[in-house]
């Protein structure tokens, strides 16, 4: 750090992404994203009025998009948010919600996003430990009088908790936020936004990112009652007012207005999904069960890291966090069946070589 | 605010941007925009399979554009730092280099976001009042020992101060980071983004919101020595990896490309400003000496906040800031001659009446 940034930073360790090699030479299944391009209703909004339009700013109230996404959801435009990402998303909601007064609980083992955003704007934090089976142990949180986290699915094990746990979460914390990262919900989970008119404490947060294959676009849908979205909203105009491009406001519009593409295409991953635990399992590899589109899994005769050095050199790029508890853990995203195969006979000829 | 929402923001007054009517129906000289579309090379780069790579994050590094910039520029890669607009850049300025120990200081009369930045991170600030002509006294930043941040041009005065002064600033206060907002640099100003090299306090921000046409696609470019773009990339890493769009980098890279174009269109604008000043001083207009895409004008008749809603009503919007010691004057964005035209005539015809 040069002398002059804040002594506060001192500590500061930023999240390091996945690699994201700009050579695309890899099979890419290290950071989550879709295989499958964006709907071809987004491929026909980028049109030459559209990119003329670039000389002009876009509606920071994105009133359009919130209206289509509003009526997906079945919830009023009041109670949509929208970010440059999730993680836009998430460091508003962490600078608006947690404080001293007010520290952040989230399990021990998640997105690695989460303390970050906590070093970055000063408040305290608990990290709640998984069970061995990387469940969560929900009565952990009840009435823990904290600002709680969750990603369900939660990342990077893939696995749930229940609409009833969330509900019970939220019972016992009246007077916290309980925010509920749905990043992976598309793949089979159920998501909790119907909840936030029941609890005024409750934000879910949805990207585009993921299921919606807009990753590039960077474009995140927050749920939750009017107060709380009013409350990240008056953080956004301070600190960004037009935080969401033309171009992803009018990809967003398209995606959503074509919900039955995705829905196909979801089903495809799922389906893929499962295919490609079987073949590892057969394989030997032990693995939790995963409601996103990736899967977590380890050989119990091979190390995590050496499977990701392996699996590297022969073009396939996977994820392995160097942490506690999880770096025997590869987080494999799922691909098409043909990129999936692929990585199943690599993995074969690794374990047999 | 919701009963939730952290204590520390509830002086929190959100920054207010020009209003951003989604309907088209008005000449619209308020917020700056450029009356002229992107380049024709960023229509090229918006292909079928740039958007079918949407799918995938972008590259957070920015690597191809920034080395784009930096040849531009005549700088390093390590010396640029990409953001979604300047607003973003600005704010993580504000959060890395302003805190207890080190306030900001700025101008009473500058671009609004300044203040507001300050509040959202519990950063003190003193605002230095401008002379009554609207010029900042330079040596009242010398070594003040403070985060000093200049818009040069100023906004909404159009004024700048000269690269010898802000040498004189850098030199005074080395202990403290310079940030110069050269937002509106490009037409007519002489940028300071060469000094990088001569003083490591030196931040200098650059948006394609206004002299690039991009507005709509949100991209700046901030220069500095290596280890002052390394902390607010720290900054940035600990916020959203992803900040920048694809299509943002993609418009960056084909604009930057394209140089010739932009300065031709840099050239019409300052052409149309110099001869809407002279239309306005006609009907009496008073104006600073703007070296901006705007001009600062009042006129001894009638107040600003009349002739902006006679001009509205006329379907013409410009800016009015409702300020003290500035609220008898409207900031006008330059826009083609016909459209300026327009607003002579008008202003002539609301006169007469």
């Amino acid at each position: 750090m040069s002398r002059f940034l804040s002594p506060r930073f001192e500590r500061l360790e930023a999240y390091v992404p996945g690699e994201q090699p700009q050579e695309m030479q890899y099979i890419k299944l290290n950071t989550n994203e879709s295989p499958y391009p964006p709907s071809p209703r987004v491929f026909e909004t980028m049109s030459r009025d559209e990119i003329e339009r670039l000389r002009l700013y876009p509606d920071p109230a994105g009133k359009r998009l919130r209206e289509n996404v509003a009526k997906l959801y079945e919830v009023s435009p009041k109670n949509v948010f929208l970010a440059n990402g999730s993680d836009e998303a998430l460091a508003f909601a962490f600078l608006a919600f947690c404080d001293e007064e007010h520290p952040a609980a989230f399990p021990d083992i998640t997105y690695g996003f989460y303390p970050v955003y906590c070093c970055l704007f000063g408040a305290p934090y608990i990290a709640i430990p998984l069970r061995d089976d990387f469940s969560i142990n929900c009565e952990e949180y009840y009435g823990i009088n904290k600002t709680i986290v969750i990603a369900n699915p939660n990342a990077p094990t893939g696995r749930m908790i229940s609409r009833d746990d969330i509900e019970r979460i939220l019972q016992t914390n009246p007077n916290n936020v309980v925010i509920i990262d749905e990043a992976y919900i598309d793949f089979g989970g159920t998501s909790v936004v119907s909840l936030i008119d029941h609890y005024d404490n409750l934000l879910v947060v949805h990207t585009c990112s993921k299921s919606r294959s807009l990753a590039g676009a960077r474009l995140s849908f927050t749920f939750g009652c009017e107060a709380l979205i009013a409350d990240i909203d008056r953080i956004r105009y301070s600190f960004n007012s037009y935080n969401v491009t033309r171009m992803a406001l009018a990809a967003g519009e398209a995606a959503v207005d074509d919900e039955a593409y995705y829905i196909d295409m979801r089903a495809k991953i799922v389906k893929t999904r499962d295919r490609t635990a079987a073949a590892l399992q057969d394989l030997g590899f032990v693995m939790t069960d995963s409601k996103a589109n990736f899967l977590f899994a380890k050989h119990p005769a091979v190390s995590g890291s050496e499977l990701y050095g392996k699996l590297k050199a022969k073009g396939i790029l996977v994820r392995h966090f160097d942490k506690p508890r999880i770096s025997d853990y590869l987080r494999i995203t799922i691909g098409t069946d043909t990129q999936m195969d692929t990585l199943v006979e690599a993995l074969k000829t690794i374990l047999a070589g």
